[in-house]
């Protein structure tokens, strides 16, 4: 099955939103082993988006549109569909109903115009919308499938995924259950897992092996096709048996784990609290951990000591120690763990200092980073030397200082990645 | 002049990365006065790729090309437009050169596979690259203008910026001079900003104002076009008068500035320090402050208080006010502020406590927010009622406090928004 997907929306030919659901719907069709051979985003205007309908239907037997399904006279996507395909819209009572009870928890009045946002495609599958007002739709003739979705991506997104979705793999004569796991990664290179990986991605089938990649992080997915879900996961494990076998000590995490929320998560299981002492990071470490609900229960706090001056005044770091030894240098790391460990009382504590950049400190060129970590079995220092800009340097130390707390906590020490 | 955007690469369709650079072509075209009618993503597939090249051609008089360029195989993008048009790619040395100097400064050795990148289309202009090997290019052909553009958008917006636009502008035998400013608001809405300006909105020719939104902020884009750079801020000046004669004070700042860069370049300016003592946010505020190259100038540092033990402890709030206020209070916002200020002896202080959410705190709904500023002349508390997710709200909380901070600095005291 070859797919194309459209997006309807003069915001997006003004630059005013970027389409990020074409590629929301693209690695979701991947999964399902559907090629995506083009995107196309078209304007607010009928005659146009008629033509590229036209288009498609000679390349694709999917068509998934996104847009267009609101209460405006600029929303026009079902209507010019319905013409190009000769049929009608009729009014959903289901969906019309929906939208009433949208606006009575609102507790604002219902215009006129948003009923014409339940109206949809005579003969289509309706697709419940239960992050906004507007029905999607599954229409299918004799020669392709076309899906009908609404453009704000917090409606499309679960639309998608557990209307649309279902609905595609029974069109496709596809197993019942669609599995995804994802491994969560850090400390190694998207080129390196690769590579390590290479035969297993190559022969790869069911189930599927997808490498992803963002800000340090590596992910793999893999998803698997069958009848049953314990099917599924005897599929998933038996490929990630073999993975974590290749690059198991990389492994951090799973599905919507991150390394954030897996250093709170093993913290409360371990009944143990943390604090930090931040200079180049300037509280990043500890917000990035606040991000996740419930840290509350472990995250103390801690001191953040921007210049030399409050390292030593609010830090009892020894000025002798930092004329000795600077204020980029393990010592200075370690003094900072160990001295926000005691004035906070916590389990464990890390210390952040180093050069973030543009500029160097010192001696020490922009990029090097020396992260402390404090527990009651003693202190040890990593030193990182990065090479990005300054605010990538900041939150690239903080992953790392969270990827060695979760070694230190798993391994009883961390291991230098 | 009406364009058509084309992205080349299969790892779009994959879903892998979004197509982000057809966003930031168009906003720019759009200043240019150039429609965009249609956005097309097709992969490394040369049959595929002559496909919409044609079907470009028909409906657009200027199609850009983005990705493709690169020393692999899968990077056939100019080898089939010169196909399609029947032209050579011939070598071009001063690019040669440049993809030479770059491998020579990382310390790598150039393979052969490189040189491919020097390839450019005969007859075209050359489009320097200075973040990266493979140089763009403006073909012109009778009927139409072609532009060839790197897929990484680090190299293709400077790319396109500095050494495309300038071409197009005089292509569309426009003004010589085009000139655009941003103005920043903060604490006042899209729409709210839309409505008071509706009329000009309405009749505005030349400059343009393009209204822009994220995170919290809005700007306007005024983009004068004219002969000289001269008039161009003639042009502009009037238009920012009028705007700001209604709306001035929500303006914190232009261009590039952002509200920590501005809050760092009012206390630079004032030689003030500043420091924080946060709850919900955790770190983020004086993360914030240390994204900005220089913070150490003003930032000293401060205290993370994350739970009410911490506040006592490090912070010296009495027990007795927590207990009768509470700790999201107008009184623990305040003293959370005077106390920081004291501790880290800086002339303005911040002090941040509330609840992000999912969860209320105490009797205190999820989503208020206080904030304390203290300073010589006395502390200000001001209260947010937030309805955001949690890390929306603690963003929200940051960058009102910041912009609290810059009212305060210019001002001399800070007004509710």
């Amino acid at each position: 099955m070859n797919a194309e997907i459209i997006a309807v929306g003069s915001e997006l030919l003004l630059g005013q939103i970027t389409n990020s659901n074409a590629r929301f719907l693209s690695s979701h069709l991947a999964e399902l082993g559907i090629n995506v051979y083009y995107h196309t985003v078209v304007g607010d205007n009928a005659g146009r988006l008629e033509d590229v309908i036209q288009i498609a239907e000679e390349r694709a037997d999917l068509i998934i549109f996104t847009g267009g399904l609101g209460p405006t006279k600029d929303d026009l996507t079902k209507e010019t569909i319905a013409r190009h395909l000769g049929t009608t819209l009729e009014m959903n009572e289901e969906a019309l109903e929906s939208i009433v009870a949208f606006f009575e928890r609102a507790g604002r009045v219902m215009t006129e115009n948003n009923k014409k946002q339940a109206l949809v495609l005579k003969g289509s599958e309706v697709l419940a919308n239960h992050h906004g007002m507007a029905p999607g739709m599954l229409y299918k003739t004799e020669e392709r499938a076309y899906i009908l979705l609404p453009g704000p991506p917090k409606e499309m997104e679960p639309m998608f995924q557990f209307e649309a979705k279902p609905k595609l793999a029974r069109l496709l004569n596809q197993a019942d259950v669609i599995l995804s796991h994802v491994l969560r990664f850090y400390g190694i290179g998207e080129a390196e897992l690769e590579d390590r990986l290479q035969d297993l991605l190559d022969r790869q089938t069911n189930p599927t092996i997808a490498p992803l990649a963002s800000d340090g992080e590596v992910m793999l997915r893999l998803t698997a096709k069958t009848n049953s879900e314990e099917q599924a996961w005897e599929l998933i494990n038996e490929a990630k048996t073999e993975i974590l076998d290749r690059v198991g000590q990389y492994l951090y995490g799973y599905d919507n784990d991150s390394l954030a929320s897996k250093t709170i998560e093993l913290l409360k299981e371990q009944s143990k609290t943390i604090s930090a002492a931040e200079s180049l990071t300037a509280g990043l470490f500890q917000s990035e951990l606040a991000a996740v609900a419930g840290a509350s229960a472990v995250l103390t706090g801690g001191v953040i000591a921007y210049n030399e001056e409050m390292k030593i005044e609010q830090l009892g770091i020894a000025p002798e120690l930092l004329k000795e030894y600077g204020v980029v240098s393990e010592e200075t790391a370690i003094a900072m763990a160990e001295a926000v460990r005691r004035k906070f009382g916590t389990d464990i504590a890390v210390g952040l200092t180093g050069a973030a950049g543009p500029d160097a400190h010192g001696d020490q060129p922009a990029g090097t980073v020396w992260i402390g970590i404090a527990t009651e079995d003693g202190t040890t220092a990593y030193r990182l030397q990065l090479s990005g800009m300054r605010n990538t340097n900041r939150l690239r130390a903080v992953k790392l200082a969270l990827s060695y707390i979760i070694r230190t906590l798993t391994d009883g020490n961390a291991r230098k990645i």
